[in-house]
């Protein structure tokens, strides 16, 4: 068994931009701006994509998906990029064994719809994924509102 | 085997409020003032506390105990929370296998009493707790002393 | 086995110092001032090695090397304090088995030379070691370039 870390944060599009919020592999309607990025901005779904390839020793989300306007993840929703990785792990003889990631922000209200981040998180990595949610007490930039965090940790079990 | 990730931040009391600091399970006394929160602000537990609660699959703190000042959680200590999540994981036959918090702020200073900390969360949690503590040179807000944070993750057994 | 969590952050030196920039094991010429600290302040390694004392209830880097400039740990490289650090956890039964470390800033630019990192902290480590990074997209004192962070995670198994 391999431990994984992995860590992301995004800005939050200006207001009026109109940019869906992906968070935690759901769409948060009425909950304001999106998050920038070249894909979808879901750091949670990021952060726990790095944690599987660090625990696996494949590198991270730059490395397998690109970085920029032209890389391979632009334009991916984080959840199609997290099948992806869980598939890359599969070919190289990993399996993830258990997930968790931790949101730090202002918004969306995670808790309220936990069980569903959950549930399609753990459809796409074949595993129990966890997902907490914490403000910073408005210090800081997720705590301004200026963008959001996320810290994960997965175990990885070895095949081969 | 399953892996929780915790993290917590909360703002230092304006001076002169006299408020208890309780960090790591301990109060500090002659350390400064306390940190707010609805509970006793101990940034440490609350995020061993949603490690715990990820690794078993079980939500978070802020399912558990409620947020705000009606909050099941309101008023009651860190250490108390941790007891009573410790005791909802062997509900539904979880037991805390390892833990560790680590610890990001300009004050108290923490190694002084690491080995008290980890005793008393140890004894609450009934498995190896380890504290680490580091500042951020003066940088972001916890460099500014403005207000304290805590990663924690967690190996949870299963014993279903 | 055991869990252990890390995290370090440090700034960089003034422009003009020449401070040779140490990160992940690996010394980066041209690319910036260096990280400041008491040793080389090699955030990446700082933090995985507080990650394998959480793990191996050992205390931390600063119970084990000393913290100012008349530390134990003082003028040493990372590399060296972490291979000294897995040597302390040999003489205590323990043996690292699995590490990661995030790092988070805006330089160097790691994934252009991650195998080479991760080989040389695996050497040190003698288990998988893996690193991934990111940014913060100018938000906080990572994203103004002011210093760099880096969060670990650990496993330890126990050999007694």
């Amino acid at each position: 068994m391999y431990i994984g870390q992995g860590f992301d944060a995004h800005r939050f599009a200006a207001e009026g931009t109109g940019r869906e919020l992906w968070l935690a592999g759901l769409l948060w309607p009425q909950a304001g701006e999106g998050i920038e990025g070249d894909s979808d901005g879901d750091v949670a779904v990021h952060a726990l994509i790095d944690a599987l390839l660090a625990a696996a020793g494949l590198g991270d989300i730059g490395s397998l998906f690109g970085v920029g306007a032209d890389a391979h993840g632009a334009g991916m929703h984080g959840i199609d990029m997290l099948r992806e990785t869980v598939h890359h792990l599969h070919t190289h003889g990993y399996a993830p064994h258990s997930a968790s990631v931790a949101i730090i922000g202002n918004r969306p209200h995670v808790g309220k719809r936990r069980a569903e981040a959950q549930d399609v998180l753990s459809a796409a990595m074949g595993c129990r994924v966890s997902v907490t949610a914490t403000t910073t007490d408005h210090m800081g930039f997720t705590g301004r509102g200026e963008g959001i965090a996320a810290i994960a940790s997965a175990l990885v079990a070895d095949l081969r």
